[in-house]
């Protein structure tokens, strides 16, 4: 069975969308700032359909996140103000299982990406997902809501965290209401002017 | 003039003490593991009059963090849950301005450390911290709330988190109430297995 995986951009203030996040302004104000070190990367490019980019230390962490993924799981909340801005051809190019209250058929996209609407729990995305995926891992997209009651429940084995270098002051945090200790092991950084990668696995 | 610098341990989800912080406790419950990195430093131990222990890249980063302070600057809160613990050789060894409602006879302890409490609000404190340093640094001890006000003022010059490995899920965050956004520039990144040093400069 493969690893459960977050990879997530924050300030470093723990925040990752600014205030007031809505269609047109997915990020909420001032969060598209969280996500600048990662647009000009070869490896962002590549499955947002656009040609060439950087390479270097900060490309070889997002090669790294986005190998072996066999399936996504996210929150209703990022589908709905994602599915517009993704357009017909969505990045993830593997199933991605929605977790909702709201049943909704599947939705088959161009080039790989599927989205299954699960309305039985998180639990039941995630195992779907597993069976998706096989042996592949499964990154866990967000939003805040669904990476802290993964991580809670300890069904998350690594959590990454790409820590950009402002404070965003206002919006919606990653772990807001965590709620207890979870022991973590830091399993390598890598940095960069813009950005700082703090990769860890939980310890069960 | 002096810098005026905040350096101070958090988990990975921003807190910098556990919940239910009071006498006898006053890193909250679990807040200790995030200075566990610290205990065993040769340049921690010798301002708390303790003997040995290690050197290496953590160490590095604690003496240089303590080097050139000439004042430090703290909360009432902490004062007053600190001043017990510390005893009558406190390890900051020089003078140390506590921001305070509730006046209070300067206390001149042993070993160089004088609080003096300061009435007229944390600017007024950071202008006489300023005026005692000379030309060397003023170190913001915290708490949290401290350290928010002076950052939201646009007086604090450096940042440096010491993340420690764990998510702690409770307790007091460093930065609760920001509200506004605040660009940092990275200055360098330290990491060892229990612990990573984030450490930036306020872009004014």
């Amino acid at each position: 069975m493969g690893k459960v995986k977050v990879d997530i951009s924050t300030s470093l203030d723990g925040f990752i969308t600014g205030p007031d996040d809505r269609p047109g302004q997915e990020l909420g104000a001032g969060g598209e700032q969280l996500h600048e070190w990662v647009f000009g990367l070869a490896s962002w490019r590549k499955p947002h359909g656009l040609e060439g980019g950087e390479t270097g230390p900060d490309d070889d962490v997002i090669k790294e996140a986005s190998t072996d993924i066999g399936a996504v799981v996210m929150g209703r909340r990022m589908f709905d103000l994602g599915e517009r801005p993704w357009g017909d051809d969505p990045p993830f190019r593997v199933p991605v299982f929605v977790v909702t209250h709201r049943a909704k058929e599947t939705l088959e996209k161009e080039g790989g990406t599927t989205f299954i609407f699960v309305t039985d729990g998180i639990e039941s995305a995630l195992d779907q997902a597993h069976k998706a995926a096989g042996d592949k891992n499964i990154s866990v997209a967000g939003g805040a809501e669904t990476v802290q009651q993964l991580v809670a429940a300890g069904l998350v084995n690594e959590i990454q965290l790409h820590v950009a270098p402002l404070f965003l002051g206002r919006g919606k945090r990653l772990f807001d209401q965590l709620g207890k200790e979870i022991e973590l092991e830091r399993i390598r950084v890598v940095d960069s002017p813009g950005v700082t990668h703090l990769k860890y696995s939980v310890v069960k």
